[in-house]
């Protein structure tokens, strides 16, 4: 297809779930060795061809219930308003979703456990953007709004890739979204939105909208098919046959729940039996809350151990917001680590919420927040 | 003891867990009768004697880390503050505790599932008391403050009960924390903290300290026993030989999980079978977030049924506000109801959380934050 003439080239170590359009993740090895993910090592979720776009002549328009239209070029965005930096993960709200499938197949794109890194944007916060088009005028109604987002990516209907958030979060002082200009200190990579995304922090990746065209201020959830149709989260004993009743009572997913993944050692993975082994993964949750506490199970769950965070409740301690958005890494020395064996974790937040045990009791079609315990098996490494 | 000869009269149906100090909870049919509770069957949770005291000459400090300490008396909190109404379900950390020592002993007030109850609360916002004592000039540094509360109920190491909240959440223009004077158009009765108590809304009940005294702003969280000693969530795995080394590990519990109960029928109540009968429940979250799906299992989890939300996805739709700190009221119809019969139930937010399967997996040597999936048996009624 002509459309896929000028896609991006991308690193060769990732492992491709879907070519066209392209969807990608790294090596969750690789994914663990860096809180902040190398550029080339992100996950990409793409829906159609990258744009071809030229950053000296886009422009994105926010209109709708605006009392001011405005249309601001690249330079506007990055020279007329503060640049806020914030480190945020982004996860596809299909992150894990290929283990779903074993328990009956799902539709989508079938990733692994490394749908998610972790970067550092930096842009105009996209309150400051909409108080330039006046919106401080409708206050006394922003919880009634709803913000949408529009890339230039057609996919489906013939409109852009495009999803809403409610006004409440986009104008929260502590809501951190942004207009990322810029990632890991380098202007956006065509696979990650240039000239510029939306970096909405805390809520799955389907909501940071790449190629950033129209910011439109509705009365209600925008409409594009990807906010109405997609990303819903739907009980288990919802099928194709009944879908279609169900797409208008489940509200759109938006903030993420307690996730993890063990990342080293990978799955199927042959180690030392009652050797010396380190057990080390990522743990995220939503809404900006902090993961506070990791179990790992070596035995099926009959007992825990607590793993080291990186952050070792720092961040708790001292109030420092540097990685409010971020996921948590962690660790577990284990003394005498048994194989065969099956390894299994849960995270826990701090709402006190954690991670469902069983699979089967979350599966959902769409097969979309899959935060079940992960289970990984080793295999004990044969003796020379 | 004379400390207990003081204490107000109660409704005479409430099921007294503890007499001294006096824990009670509501029939769990009464609680779901009524979106807001009643006053006099609204759950009581003390931890000290009643305390005897007098609107007209009880007074507030603020002080700690403030510019300037405050003496405040009730005249001033109702007359020198806009006074602001919030609808707020409190909870007990400790609701559905005497579940968890079936699977092994637990200490604490052996609540049923109904240490939980919804009020309509007036005062002053937390956060307009805070600005009159100047800390407008510390914003820079919130992040890192506490607000501390004190009460007059003497508990432990002479000290009233207390605890503390994060700055951010007291400061939040969206975070509804009040002082309130009166309790669904009353005056606060003695047994729920008269003249004044905090209303921390999205947080456990513990948070929400009554015969309130004193607000101090510090630099690092409260040191009061019930901030420290209490009120936190272990592993499994720690018992009362090491616990002493997880007091400082674990983070206060703050926000609620997502947690549900049946309130009708009620547990081992004998029912026709295969006749008609509508399920009944409650369902709640913390940070103000929204349930948005409880399911409804009758085969023990191999399927589900979706039940009915009283506001029907109202709130998230209109983006009313109203009921953003309330519980959730739900009812499952079934058209054959069988009995003898296990009832299961779940409740999901709007972040995609929700309860955890086995109540063993989630044990801990307090007893708190049980949201297990819970479980109740009905009997066949007998024919005559």
């Amino acid at each position: 297809m002509a459309a896929y003439n000028h896609e991006p080239k991308r690193a060769s170590n990732m492992t491709v779930n879907e070519s066209r359009p392209f969807n990608a993740e790294p090596p969750i090895s690789v994914l663990r060795e860096h809180f902040v993910t190398p550029t080339d090592q992100f996950y990409i979720r793409n829906h159609a061809p990258v744009p071809v776009l030229n950053g000296s002549d886009h422009v994105v328009t926010v209109t709708g219930l605006v009392p001011l239209d405005l249309k601001l070029t690249m330079y506007q965005l990055e020279h007329d308003f503060p640049q806020a930096t914030v480190m945020a993960t982004l996860m596809c709200a299909g992150n894990r979703r290929t283990e779903m499938s074993k328990i009956k197949k799902v539709r989508g794109v079938p990733w692994g456990h490394a749908a998610i890194s972790n970067a550092i944007w930096k842009g105009p916060r996209l309150q400051d953007v909409l108080l330039a088009a006046g919106v401080h005028r409708l206050e006394s109604i922003w919880d009634t709004l709803h913000v949408e987002f529009e890339g230039v990516d057609i996919c489906k209907d013939n409109r852009g890739y495009g999803s809403s958030i409610p006004m409440v979060k986009a104008m929260d002082p502590k809501g951190d979204t942004i207009l990322a200009l810029q990632m890991n200190g380098h202007q956006l990579p065509r696979d990650h939105g240039y000239p510029v995304r939306v970096i909405v922090p805390g809520y799955i990746g389907a909501r940071s909208v790449k190629w950033l065209q129209t910011i439109r201020i509705l009365s209600h959830e925008s409409t594009n098919y990807f906010q109405v149709k997609d990303y819903k989260l739907f009980p288990p004993h919802v099928d194709w046959d009944v879908v279609d009743n169900w797409w208008d009572k489940a509200p759109p997913i938006q903030e993420m729940s307690v996730q993890a993944a063990i990342c080293q050692p990978a799955d199927g993975e042959a180690i030392s039996p009652a050797g010396k082994y380190t057990v080390k993964g990522y743990a995220l949750t939503g809404g900006g809350r902090r993961i506070t506490r990791v179990d790992v199970s070596l035995d099926n769950g009959s007992s825990w151990e607590t793993a080291r965070l990186f952050s070792d409740l720092h961040n708790q301690k001292t109030g420092s917001h540097l990685t409010k958005w971020s996921w948590e890494f962690w660790e577990l020395p284990v003394m005498s680590m048994p194989a065969p064996c099956t390894i299994i974790c849960r995270a826990w937040d701090e709402s006190c919420n954690t991670m469902p045990e069983d699979l089967k009791q979350i599966w959902n079609l769409r097969g979309v927040m899959n935060n079940s315990w992960v289970k990984i098996n080793v295999r004990a490494l044969s003796k020379v």
